[in-house]
């Protein structure tokens, strides 16, 4: 690996270049479930086409889809080396609650170690990463050690819309051998991993109407449907008072862990009551008869994430709404379908709106689970690489979230998906004071560097 | 009553200035829910204060309170003749939803003989009223026929929470014979009516905290409390399914209704399927055994009056909030004790609270439910004053919502309340586009002149 050294100790140099980019790209609220911030999308997926402009002979298009552009460039200066394509995306989740957040979300700010902002985390930084690898490769050998694509989208957080219509009309422009993402986040700080499964998703919002408008609780009060009295009723009947999902047919496809897999997942090393303490909950809670990780991992949920109707201000309104709201996602393991889990859930809603109220129900966006094949040769590669970088082992790990587009690159492409992230599932994505561990973007840097000269070799 | 006729013609021709004046009040954004809008509820009391020192010779102070301030006036140049205490607040709720307003809440508009703006009927166009008839009385006569003293004061809507001291501490000053209450909303605009019961109420809040921050419901979903979840089943606790409230000890000291008070309740003109249709209600629902009206006037209530908790922007964010909220009122009856119901209710979301959430609860305001006898001579006065301007006779009624203040007079004053109101009960005061009827404005200030006329006799 002495023939890499330049490269790494480049890469080491611009630690602190690196990190002044990272905080200008930052700076961008690309918020992409937020239609009124277009503008800042199309920002960042400028940024990004000019960073890869900027690292070496990359071919780069800004390409259009019918939402956020992708950012797609390339570099086949190999005929006959393997070809990878690079994932990742510019898009972040919206910042609320706002008031939570020790620093603003779009002000990037360095505290112990760690950037604070939104977006860093993911999938920013991470993101980052291999622009900057390729960058130092160029500079050094003015060759990369293996072909590769980059695909940057800005609609992941909103379930990668448009991605599946681009991957469609772009089939020959990405043919490629394998995906490398550089989304997906580790496992946990304390030990690097790999990722082998994520669960899909299912969407559902719902809408309850009573009376047509507000009224005065004072003087209709106990005598009209109260839309907030049914959408409590109406979500309190989701789940069994054991936990378990009620919609009927939830579990009918999902497969029961093998006696092998519960005992690797038990196997890992992991401190309930720390995760716990981590995470601010009191105990852990769910479906009667698994473990903790075997839950987030090996489990479909189903979660409300939103709920709300009538006055929410300061002080009191006596009010009966006319409308009451929730948002719902439910997360898949492997074969459940998404648009099926949608229809169950709205099925079960339909079939338990308490009388009085009409429901109006629209599906979301969803992806089924993915699954990487632990004989895939860049999962090996990958493992090798964390291993000179971390000096132990990588652990082998699922994943609770959702990556879509690794079930999108495998039914559109044929391509098995490779997670190589550098964010861990504590840096509080989705959540007020998203960080990026600093050392993380520095292992991560010579991590990737490994990775491709191993592929390529 | 040719003696009047000077008076009333006068009153009449003043028809569009006082338009012009309420429309200026409206103008005035009095929320008392909203700490940050302290300036505009003195703006209100000081606007308040100069129409009445407009109106004639009577001596107008603003008095402080911990909160916002009472305007006080006083006439008493007919020593032995009867006093009366008019009541009235300039204050308003707030306007949220306020999306759902078709012209601004605080940009009066006229449309279709309707005076739309938040306030207008609840209760500044009320509250004007006598204000303009005393200036009518001044002008025509330089004397008014009755001594009055007018209370105006700022915190209805939350309460009224400083006016019980207030009283406690004006008691020499307030004298009076009886309380003319310019709130309190007739039942309906096809028939006039007066109020002889109105019922009380207890406010409660409360919050749940599972994890101590919002975590990525992908990476957690189905292993950690989620807030949500556990507020949709406290939520559903309240009611049994049949519509009952659930609170252990709600009914306890709920009288029964005599077939008396029974018969005279059915013998009403009243059309459900009318009443459904204008608030947009799909069917009644309420507590077994008892009518649409005896629900809403006879009946204590638990009503839900906003929920929330996680996301509610536009598109989906996955995320299993820390918290998750609701605002509670109770509508009580004749007996029943705020504090006691506000325990009970804190009571029982204590014992129903699910495991891995922790619970607070905050009491708001409350006041008992008020009655006026049926042979108070004011009452009397006010029928006859009625049906000279309406020319029907009354119809005798009671009311769903809430006048902590009649309480609050008979306690501390020792004083009945007679409500002399001129809004009606479909105006949508505590809705979006709240509005008044410019012909009730018409009739009042005729009514109020031929009832202090009647009392001055």
């Amino acid at each position: 690996m002495s023939a890499l050294a330049p490269v790494l100790a480049r890469l080491e140099a611009g630690h602190g270049r690196i990190l002044a980019e990272l905080v200008e790209f930052a700076r961008i609220p690309s918020v992409s479930a937020d239609p009124g911030r277009a503008d800042h999308l199309h920002a960042a997926a400028a940024w990004v086409a000019a960073k890869l402009a900027a690292a070496g002979p990359l071919a780069v298009r800004t390409l259009p889809t019918a939402g956020a552009p992708v950012v797609y460039a390339e570099w086949l200066g190999l005929p006959g080396a393997p070809t990878a394509l690079i994932y990742g995306h510019y898009d972040v989740q919206p910042e609320d609650p706002i008031e939570q957040w020790r620093s603003p979300p779009f002000e990037p700010a360095v505290r112990d170690g760690r950037l604070y902002a939104r977006g860093v985390s993911d999938d920013k930084g991470p993101m980052l990463i291999p622009i900057k690898v390729a960058e130092a490769f160029f500079a050094e050998r003015r060759a990369l050690p293996l072909n590769l694509k980059f695909l940057i989208e800005g609609e992941e957080e909103v379930g990668s819309r448009h991605l599946e219509g681009f991957l469609a009309q772009h089939r020959d422009l990405l043919q490629a051998d394998v995906v490398i993402s550089a989304d997906g986040a580790m496992w946990r700080i304390d030990e690097p991993s790999l990722t082998v499964t994520s669960r899909g998703l299912a969407a559902v919002e719902l809408t309850l109407t009573g009376p047509g408008k507000d009224l005065h609780s004072g003087r209709h009060g106990g005598s009209v449907p109260n839309p907030l009295h049914a959408l409590a009723r109406l979500i309190a009947s989701l789940h069994e008072p054991d936990g378990r999902v009620a919609v009927r047919g939830f579990y009918d496809r999902v497969r029961e862990l093998s006696p092998s897999e519960r005992a690797e997942i038990a196997a890992l090393p992991f401190d309930e009551r720390a995760y716990l303490a981590q995470v601010g909950a009191a105990a852990a809670e769910g479906e009667p008869g698994y473990s903790t990780l075997e839950r987030q991992w090996t489990r479909p949920t189903l979660e409300v994430n939103g709920l709300w109707g009538g006055y929410q201000g300061p002080g009191s309104k006596t009010v009966i709404p006319g409308q009451a709201h929730a948002k719902i996602t439910c997360r898949l393991v492997p074969d459940q379908d998404p648009g099926e889990i949608a229809r169950l859930v709205a099925e079960h809603l339909e079939g338990h709106v308490p009388p009085g109220v009409r429901l109006a129900v629209v599906t979301g966006h969803g992806a089924p689970a993915a699954r990487t094949s632990r004989n895939n040769p860049v999962l090996q590669a990958a493992q090798a690489a964390l291993e000179e970088t971390f000096g132990v082992r990588p652990l082998i790990v699922r994943m609770g979230g959702t990556l879509p587009v690794a079930e999108l690159f495998q039914r559109l492409l044929g391509l098995e998906t490779v997670y190589f992230s550098f964010s861990t599932g504590d840096e509080d994505f989705h959540a007020p004071n998203e960080f990026f561990r600093l050392e993380r973007l520095h292992q991560g840097l010579a991590a990737w560097a490994r990775l491709w000269e191993r592929l390529g070799g």
